[in-house]
């Protein structure tokens, strides 16, 4: 896969893995970080029964989790190293109910920046458009790399 | 407490209290609904370790797993019996870390409408405001009620 | 040009020059519709030192007033004859000071459907991407086309 | 008028309204800028047919156009002498036609930060609510003020 953006930090992918592994509800809803490429992240999840709303769908919710954690991460790619990325905000349109065996969350940079960085996500239910987002992140520099 | 909305369906409460019981996630993350009033509802969690992001933080999704749940509730508070209630998209902005012992969303219908009603929600962690949503809910109608 | 969505109206792109006719704030920010393709609208207006804000740049709320009207046309080629198209909501992220000499909205729809219809469109200033929209429609039939 | 937020800069009234009066845009649709308290900024705009859209409703980027120069301007009042804002992003949800006499936005801020500031905004046509607006500025610091 080839995306048009250069990473700053050479140990993007390594730097992302380690932070996805510590957001530790992504281990609760059995999230996997399938692509970590420079500006592009994919996240997956497993429908489960206890993520579902009142009709047996994937909580909106949910689905806004791994949209948001994949945003965020492909935001990071891009970061330097020493950095921390927080949401600022984000919205999210649902477009059809998210059922079906994996709902995976792919996740592009639109607009990077040094401080702010604009991200656009889709979120697929067996293969099938289920969700839209775009995602406005920051990057926080630590002093102490 | 008084709201400036007279429900059309008497038995709102129950109705709500039991679509909420079927969504099953809720369970997941130990949400309780303790407020349903004609136009607002507020839904609270413990902050739990499995819940959180990589800064020991509740993760937005989890946050935002809430505010849509309490919006949607608060819509539905408004809406006739044998109706039922969808997401139709919604905005959140981070507004500092949640963290601390309680987060609590408080939502309120903004507008109502036959078809599309907007509502606004603030969420508090430790009762400080941790996050702010406006959101759009779809109002569906069962032939069978 | 070619686009994945098949037009319910074959009348739909002298139905959407009709409406944008009728847009009287089209005309005094001297607006015009380029592209009418099933799904896909193109909107465009000169730079003019009188639709700018405090640095010079084209107010983000001109910005939006063709990125919502080239959402909407978007979805409109999509909805039958004899409807209407609203607005419900959009969500704008400012990307780039918008200057230069022309500023075009490119706008598609993510998903068509019956009531609701979601867009996406970016805004480019002298082709330049400078703004990203991601919007909600809605179709009212009217009882007498 | 008393809002709960205490200024940096006692000129901040004075620093809006000039500010205010460089957006040219304001004076193509007429605006005026009626409030300008710490956090809290009001602009009003009177309905004009050159401002509407097909149906004869202001158009709803015009209608953002205003909402989102008072958010800008609610957050502008707590920055610092010397800086200057921008709009990052802005949600806004459509809740009635925009028709009567005046259309106005009343704008506040929600949270307050040193780099990004989040504002709540609503604009009333004849005194009825109109559109909701959720809004991110950034405060950006100038070398020599």
């Amino acid at each position: 896969m080839k995306t048009r953006f250069e990473p700053q930090d050479a140990e993007f992918e390594s730097r992302v893995r380690k932070n996805f592994a510590e957001q530790r509800v992504m281990r609760l809803i059995d999230a996997s970080l399938t692509v970590v490429e420079p500006g592009l992240v994919k996240i997956e999840i497993p429908t489960r029964e206890d993520l579902t709303q009142q009709d047996g769908f994937m909580h909106a919710g949910i689905v806004t989790t791994i949209l948001d954690s994949a945003c965020g991460y492909a935001a990071y790619t891009l970061m330097p190293a020493g950095s921390s990325v927080l949401s600022v905000e984000f919205k999210v349109n649902l477009l059809a109910p998210a059922v079906g065996g994996l709902v995976t969350a792919h996740a592009e940079v639109k607009r990077f920046g040094s401080t702010l960085t604009v991200c656009t996500a889709d979120a697929f239910a067996d293969g099938k458009i289920c969700a839209a987002m775009l995602a406005t992140m920051i990057c926080l520099k630590r002093d102490n790399p």
